[in-house]
Order: structure tokens, then sequence, then C-alpha cells
């Protein structure tokens, strides 16, 4: 490792949006066809969602950087132990891309969504960003695309807007959605009843739409009054809509 | 007007990101380079931001169709009298569109930022999404453009992120920012001083970081502490930031 970062190493955190390659921005495509390393987060074994979105942008020279994580699962995500492994892991990460940055290189990390918003590439920002140059690319995130594909108009005006994650207590979901005119309630899974229930409980179920795969061909679009399922896949998400005055 | 929709007739809601031409998506670029029409919002006498970062890619024999807001600035915006005139607007401004829809063209309705995002499209998408095939194409929300230039974490895990507007009281602000992680502040404007004093109360002074222009040459980004200024641009905001807990 050298003093400081040779003058053409440069570090982008680049959003990839939420799934279909056409919302890439210009931005980010000139990045990926222009970037010596490909870095991105994954579990061994699975896919990138990321770089399956851009895998027809990458150049063939680029170097690959897979970012696995480690099995935790035998491991409470509350206990010390865990948050060891992970930050651990995080660490090792933020050196593998560094180790790139100082031999100069432009290096990408794709970040599904935004990078920003809930993505993992803050964990490298966070360790690196101080270090080299460093550029975000904000992308669209994976709730506007789905709001987007349902063509459901999620807030307007003066509206208050709340992500709620689904792992809330049904009562603690039912007063926030009460006390906001938009919500999105996000990675559903088994959460399903336990949020309906909560939702027909702050009086917002017709404003209320299931969304899974939102931007994939395989698309679930539906009222959730309609839904008869119990369970969802981990990333499909709740729209509540606002907008309730329309002129 | 016909009974049906042309076969060719096709509304899309555009979204054209935050302001710099380089975040709108690959979809957004082909749509509009590909447009029979290019209509946007606009106050009389000013520039469209959206049609000005999208400038370079309209098509010289596209139809320019500009929506012109009323002036109604002597009307209280909670009287009747003013939403019937906005109202009655937006009914004028979706017929413009509709004409061309049923002339069977290719309409691109531009929009700042996300459409369905506090963006003005909904209100032809209200009144027309029904009536003609209509897509709407997610885009780069200004939030998202100012955190990314600012490279601030806003989010991670479970936290929860709430909009608010600037307008809310003071006291209500700091009710709503002890009960989030993360809070994004909209339309700060004269409200700066209110604004900072609630985020000072709730104790997360420390986490906030005010933006002006996030994504223009002429951008601002301080910290709210250090902020002296007593007001703001309209469009200026500040970011709360979440992920208190980092690995």
């Amino acid at each position: 490792m050298t003093d400081s970062p040779a003058p053409q190493a440069r570090l982008f955190g680049v959003g990839t949006g939420p799934g279909d390659p056409d919302l890439l921005t210009v931005k980010a495509v000139r990045l990926i066809e222009t970037a010596d390393v490909i870095a991105y987060f994954a579990k061994r074994g699975h896919d990138s969602h990321a770089r399956r979105a851009v895998a027809t942008r990458i150049p063939a020279a680029a170097v690959d950087l897979p970012l696995l994580y480690p099995v935790t699962t035998e491991l409470d995500s509350e206990s010390a132990a865990y948050t060891a492994a992970i930050g651990g892991f995080f660490d090792d990460a933020a050196a593998a891309v560094a180790g790139h940055l100082d031999a100069g290189r432009r290096v990408v990390v794709l970040s599904e969504g935004d990078p920003l918003f809930y993505g993992s590439y803050m964990h490298i920002h966070h360790r690196l960003a101080g270090r080299y140059p460093t550029e975000v690319v904000a992308g669209v995130t994976a709730m506007s695309g789905c709001w987007s594909a349902a063509g459901v108009p999620i807030c307007q005006g003066d509206d208050i807007v709340t992500v709620l994650p689904a792992t809330l207590e049904a009562a603690e979901l039912t007063r926030r959605l009460v006390d906001s005119e938009a919500a999105i309630i996000m990675k559903l899974g088994r959460h399903l009843p336990k949020v309906r229930q909560a939702i027909h409980d702050a009086g917002r179920l017709a404003d209320a739409t299931y969304v899974a795969r939102g931007t994939m061909a395989d698309s679930e679009i539906i009222p959730l009054a309609e839904i008869g399922a119990t369970t969802a896949p981990y990333f499909a998400l709740v729209l509540v809509a606002g907008w309730r005055d329309r002129p």
C-alpha cells in the first residue's frame, strides 16, 4: 500500500436500480463500461441481482470482485459474535477493494437500488470514502420501481411518507400508519398477515397495494385486500398511497 | 375524439431525476428520443427544470407542450376557489395531452425526480391512465441525488425513514424526528431556523446535513450545525442520517 492513492484510483458506489436494466442511469452505464474492477456483494452460491442487471455492460477485461457474505446463520443476528463476524467481513471486503484502488484502478461497487438507501455499498463507503477519491451515483430505488410499475401515486404536496420494516409489531405498525399519509412497508416475507391486519386496523386497507418483483416480468401487483396468501417473498412490499385530496 | 385511442397512442410519465442529465435512466432517454410530444409543467415565465435536464435529447420534430400553471397567488391555497382553479387547470392540461393521444401520438410527460413521488405528472396520470395505454418510468428522486452528492448513508437494516415537509410545527417535527432513525425534511425555504431548532431539540443536530441544489455545480452541502443563514432555497432539504450502529 502506498502513502497516497495512485492518481487514477477512484471508488464509485453505483446504484443499479430496481432490477430492470433499462432503469440504470446514463452515468451508471458509462462508469460500468469503463470500470477496471466490478465489485458486488452476494451470498455464496447465489446470484447478485445488481450484477445481473448490468451483466451486458461489464467490459470483458474488467476484474470480477464478488464480496461473498460469510455464513452466519448459526449466529443470532443480535449477538456480539454476529456483529464481530459481519464487521470483520466488511473490513475484509473494504480491504479487497482498497487493494485495487492502491493499484490505481477504477473500482465500481454495484448496489441494487440506490447505494446509500439501505444499500450494502455503504459498508465500503464508510471505510474507504475518507481515504480515496469517491463518488456515489444515485439509483432508482426498489420502492420507486414498485409504485411506478403499479401506477400508484404514492404522495403529493405536504404528505408525510414513512418507510417501515415489516418486522415491527402490529400495534406499532398501526400507530405509524395512522400517523402518516403514505407508507412503504418493506421486507414482507412471513410478516404478510400481520402487516395486512395492521393496515386494516389503521383503516387504510383500501389504499394498500401488494407488490412482489415489481419491475420483473413475473411481477405480482394486487390490492392488499384481495391477498389470500400468508407469506410473501422477502423483498415484496406494500404501498399505502397518500394523496387523498385530488384536485 | 375517437371512441378508443389510436393504436400507437401511448402516455409515458417519465422521471427526469434530480437535475443532472447523467442521472436520466436509459429508458427515459430512449422514450424522450422517440417521443412525438414532450409535455411538462412550468410556471409562466419560468424554465422547467425537468425539460432543461433532457433538452439535448428532445427530437427536433417533437411537439413542445408546456402546461403552464395559472397565476393563483391571489388565492389562499386552502380555499375552495384555489382548489377549483388548480383542478380546472389540471383538467385542461389532461385534455391537451389527451388531444395528442387521440391523434395517435406518443406523449412523454416529463416529471422532475420520480413521477409518482410528489410529482406533478400524477395529476395527468389520475385523469388519463384509465383511458389510454400508460407507462410510468421511475426516476432518481431529488433526495437520493442529495444524499449521494453529500456522501451521507441515510439508512440501513431496519431503520425507519420519514419524509417530512418543513411546514410542520416545530414540536411536531421534533416528535417525529425522535420517532425515526432517519428523516428527510423537504422544502426548507423560510422554515430553516425552525427546522434547525426542531432537530436540535430532538438531539439529532450532529446527524443533520443541509443540502441545496444537491446535484448542481453550485451545490451547497454543509453540516446543519454550521449553518448561519435564516432562510434557504425552497427546494433545499435537510438529511438526518440513520444507521447509527455500524458494524
